[in-house]
């Protein structure tokens, strides 16, 4: 018999790493399941700090996790890690290799580390990563870690989820220059110099410096620039009071609150545009109008636009 | 006096240039004026040949881009491009340099050339891609080139708009091994080895060719796998022979017609996501309940799934 989905919630609010584990599968397949399951958990969510770790492939993103789980876990904290794998077919392949190398923390009882890829919702990846977040939040995890690999439009969007978000770089690949161009920098609140042992490790740390002293801020926060040499276990140390002090800042500041109400505003946004969907796929597979509406789209008698307004004047008032 | 949206479609149709560029900076805004702008073109569009071009960055895409628009207009053929940048802030860059290279072609008549950006539609640059294909599509462009910059999830939608898809490897990068192992190929029509003068070449164009040999393929079409090297214009005949056998084949198998079904369905499923996003946004400004709703959010007194259900039951229904 199927375990049910109090029981699964009873061990997830237990930190039993089996638990979590299926709850996050539960979730990711976006299903009614994962639902109910939201509903059972949502009240002990809420709790942790959301740390985003964001940067191009390459760039050493999970050695960095690595070395800074085993700080946090130091301390005695619960540590849950993310790692969002946005199915890029070209980038697919690293995270496998990280992921076994970090598989020396799941031995311990206070980390869980999840690598999760895009399915159950069609709006992307985004969605279920709300979801995931909150199981390992409501399992008493006080950190909660999501990495995602590469830097494209979903990637930033998962960025987002986060209450402190980490942009790694690393020395000679112009990827300063171009995060800099391209206004990326303003989702940072910490910048990381990883592999800090390669040539030009300064010059990358002084250009991100300048390009953040151009900056107007509308907060109070400064962001610090933290050169690290992760293999080495280098730098993680102040990298992770930034990260804390961050923390502080959002909490004393209001700007917790604000941005999680932001966030929560896009997750309802995208829910609905998600059930707007399925609603229509539910619909062409049922009802004659939209059969026909389809139809007549093919043979070019409506432009996409008049019928998509059709679809939301007929399917959805009733 | 701004220009009417009739006199605009009447200079799309006569192919004048300073109409298409304005045309396309319509649909890509995605406004009210986009739609009643599709609304007058839909019915001269669907008869062009679409291309997409996808694959990493810096394996030449552009270059070949170039060589294939000299192959086509030899022909007397008119041609538009539209260069997407997903705005994927690390390969942004790149694009800019390539698009000056091409402005050799854009004192040619016969060719059109625009680079779009994400914006307009929250549901991502999709959708205002399938707008601007038809803007190109009506000014009686028989072929539509869609270049795709990197190979994300949103550029492999991007890709999927197209009739014919290209997917550009280099050799020595191991792309080729990504692409096999994450089951991209799958999206591939035809293959292309570009930069074929670099050592390793021959070694891609077997690996390719024998990942392909795996597929089972539910179709009678093989893709045939091209070494260009685009820089010297060499295999670039070949290519474009090998992409009009592609679309021969659409033609004559009926394929074309059932991509194209399953193309306005995902379009027409977006733009409803894509109202109901917007039907939330304006009743989150307009609607106590709506405001009251997000807030309870906040508060955890309603958990996500269980608000964006009241949220479509309530907005939508009146």
């Amino acid at each position: 018999m199927e375990e049910d989905l109090s029981t699964i919630a009873q061990g997830v609010l237990k930190h039993n790493h089996r638990s979590i584990a299926r709850a996050i599968s539960i979730v990711e397949n976006g299903s009614d399941e994962a639902q109910q399951l939201v509903q059972l958990l949502f009240k002990h969510s809420g709790r942790s700090h959301l740390i985003g770790i964001t940067g191009s492939p390459g760039v050493g993103k999970s050695t960095l996790v690595d070395a800074l789980i085993s700080q946090m876990t130091k301390e005695g904290l619960k540590v849950g890690v993310l790692a969002i794998d946005p199915t890029s077919p070209f980038t697919g392949g690293a995270i496998l290799g990280d992921r076994i190398r970090m598989q020396d923390h799941t031995l311990n009882k206070n980390v869980f580390i999840r690598s999760m890829a895009n399915r159950g919702y069609k709006g992307g990846i985004a969605l279920s990563t709300y979801d995931a977040v909150r199981v390992l939040e409501a399992s008493g995890c006080q950190i909660v870690i999501i990495e995602t690999v590469g830097v494209g439009q979903s990637e930033l969007a998962i960025a987002k989820t986060a209450d402190t978000t980490v942009l790694v770089l690393m020395p000679g690949t112009g990827d300063d220059v171009q995060a800099i161009k391209s206004g990326i920098m303003e989702i940072g609140d910490v910048f990381v110099v990883n592999k800090g042992d390669l040539p030009g490790a300064n010059r990358t740390y002084t250009d991100v410096m300048a390009s953040l002293e151009l900056n107007s801020y509308q907060s109070s926060w400064r962001p610090p620039v933290v050169i690290t040499c992760a293999e080495n276990n280098e730098g993680i140390e102040n990298l992770w009071q930034d990260i804390k002090k961050h923390k502080d800042y959002l909490d004393n500041s209001g700007e917790l609150l604000k941005r999680r109400k932001e966030k929560i505003q896009t997750e309802l946004t995208e829910l609905v545009a998600d059930m707007a969907r399925d609603n229509l796929t539910h619909s062409l597979q049922h009802s004659q109008f939209t059969q026909d509406l389809l139809d007549k789209l093919v043979r070019q008698e409506v432009d996409p636009h008049s019928a998509a307004q059709l679809v939301v004047e007929n399917i959805f008032n009733k």
